[in-house]
């Protein structure tokens, strides 16, 4: 069944479409989105270009488009300025013009990376989302921030850009390893989590990734929904806005610890969520008990409860966060299931309560 | 006499001040602009930080903040997409957060990839203009537009971000050799062209240097004025905004021509306009004789009026035009002195019409 949701932000509105089969009407879709352009540079990388490339492009070449296909290596390691400045000369040496339009068929790194070099080719050109990962369809459609990484850390420098459309084709997850199927559910989890009890209880009545593809499309509609909604309330990345980064920060100090390569994103998130919510209960601002909802969530899915983490690397990690401003830090607590709240509290405050929590509750 | 312009874009707004002495009070000038910010990255060249840089960082650790100060060389091979990564990473190794902000101390070039590692770190901060040369005075100061260079072309890698603020200094024009200041007087006699009669009469009596410093303060003050109503016409680069491209677009063809090294952009600029003058003629569009206008006033400020340059350059410099959709291009013609509009036409037909007027006048 054919879902869509219409992104009205101010000045600009797309409209994010979730059907199955979709990646082979990707030609008429953009032909509709984007009538004035002639090229559309397809960046993708190596897992997902050999699985979906051919497709899509054929549609857009079908479409009447001139394509160029540009495959990355997988991983975040894409998601570099030398990457970023690699992508701008070879988008001018394609011809591109103001009206052309760039194209991601991938996960977040791809969105992130070729979403970046649209906002920045030429001031800004346009460009169409093909998300292929349950992370990126429910995190990356909404919302508007594209960025890469720097040796200090990730998303550091970027911009907010929004895309002229999204095509969401669930199809795509059946392709998906269980280990990335799990790391998108962490964040579906987190919406229920921060704003959507109803939610969190389908997903446990799901129980497993085959239950959860039953109802595919509207969970993925929920959570952009739900996003779109925090976005909408906040869109410069305040206020409602930062209730997105729940299980967030500590969840990046795990995925530091293990260089970025141990841990995916979600099973950082996820991890970070539990404690995140034992914080809150500590600090009595989260009921008892919701502590182990969220673990038995995740344990349903695969995903971590704890993740052991040096101390050290909790402080580094907390230090670079970039939504910090100064030396007192805004974390997301739940006031119950189904609600956050940003909570602001000095650093030093946050490191005396989350140590004792950090040492009882390794995996 | 001071003088101030309130730029009010919508959602955001900025005062460009214009006052002898300004650089030793901007130390005060920061901390009333950017009151969260601890941390200020002051970006300069080998041109201006040996003149300006000491009194500026002076004023500055004055007021209290912590400054760090970056000097690249003089030149437009400084706005690359390695120096641009290099920023990003020195201003996290110096701690910025989304509350600190970048000082840009300098001509265009530091402005523009000052502007434009202010509007991609952490997304976007805080960024004060301090233009040096007065073609960065009254064409920087308003407008957004930041960028860098690629292989491809100048500026094709940018985004549109706003300053918090614009100190303009016109004591620091004493030290600009003769050559830069005649450059930036294209630019003023470019505005008179397209949009204020009176402003080119005035340039015409000064009739020199030393004759347009005594009114500099007003000069400038009218010129940011002027581009502002053209930018609040039309935020986003098309109509109105084009205008602004009077002389550029074969201007364009003449940098590139020299290998952007024997012609300044304003020599280019001030070929260009004869050249466009001209072009407006034969269309019948300009009126008979502005051209000699524009020859007398250039030729009073030692500017070129006719560069020569090779046709295969021209059809080049005209097919990258980033402002070009398609194969039809908008030039900017005069309807009369002071007044300008933008001309669509094919390229073929401009091609027809401007060959013959180059192969008779250059220089």
């Amino acid at each position: 069944m054919e879902q869509k949701l219409t992104v009205a932000l101010p000045g600009r509105a797309y409209d994010i479409e979730i059907e199955r089969g979709l990646l082979d009407r990707a030609g008429a879709r953009c032909r509709a989105l984007l009538p004035r352009a002639k090229r559309l540079f397809v960046l993708s990388d190596t897992n997902v270009a050999p699985l979906y490339g051919g497709r899509v492009v054929g549609s857009l070449e079908a479409a009447g488009f001139a394509v160029r296909l540009r495959v990355l290596p997988a991983g975040e390691g894409s998601k570099s300025a030398g990457n970023l400045a690699s992508l701008w000369e070879e988008m001018m040496a394609f011809g591109m013009t103001r009206t052309d339009a760039v194209v991601a068929l991938g996960g977040g790194v791809i969105g992130d990376l070729g979403g970046f070099a649209a906002a920045t080719l030429l001031r800004g050109v346009d460009y169409i989302q093909i998300p292929t990962t349950l992370l990126a369809q429910v995190d990356s459609s909404v919302g508007g921030k594209v960025a890469i990484d720097l040796a200090a850390g990730k998303n550091l420098a970027g911009a907010f850009w929004q895309p002229r459309g999204v095509l969401i084709d669930p199809n795509c997850l059946e392709t998906l390893p269980d280990r990335d199927f799990a790391s998108g559910m962490a964040e579906v989890i987190k919406y229920g989590c921060i704003r959507d009890r109803a939610l969190f209880y389908l997903l446990d009545h799901c129980g497993d990734r085959a239950g959860v593809m039953a109802f595919i499309e509207r969970i993925i509609l929920t959570c952009c929904k739900l996003k779109c909604e925090v976005v909408l309330e906040d869109e410069r990345d305040t206020g409602a806005r930062m209730t997105l980064n729940f299980g967030h920060t500590v969840g990046h100090a795990f995925e530091l610890s293990g260089g970025y390569m141990r841990w995916t994103h979600g099973e950082a998130v996820a991890a970070g969520m539990v404690l995140a919510a034992r914080l809150g209960i500590a600090l009595g601002v989260t009921p008892a008990g919701v502590d182990g909802q969220i673990e038995g969530i995740l344990r349903k899915f695969q995903l971590p409860t704890a993740i052991a983490c040096p101390w050290e690397t909790v402080e580094e990690a907390v230090g670079i966060d970039k939504k910090r401003a100064e030396d007192a830090i805004t974390l997301i607590l739940l006031s119950r299931l189904g609600r956050a709240l940003p909570h602001r509290m000095e650093k030093e405050a946050l490191f005396a309560a989350l140590r004792p929590l950090m040492e009882g509750g390794a995996a």
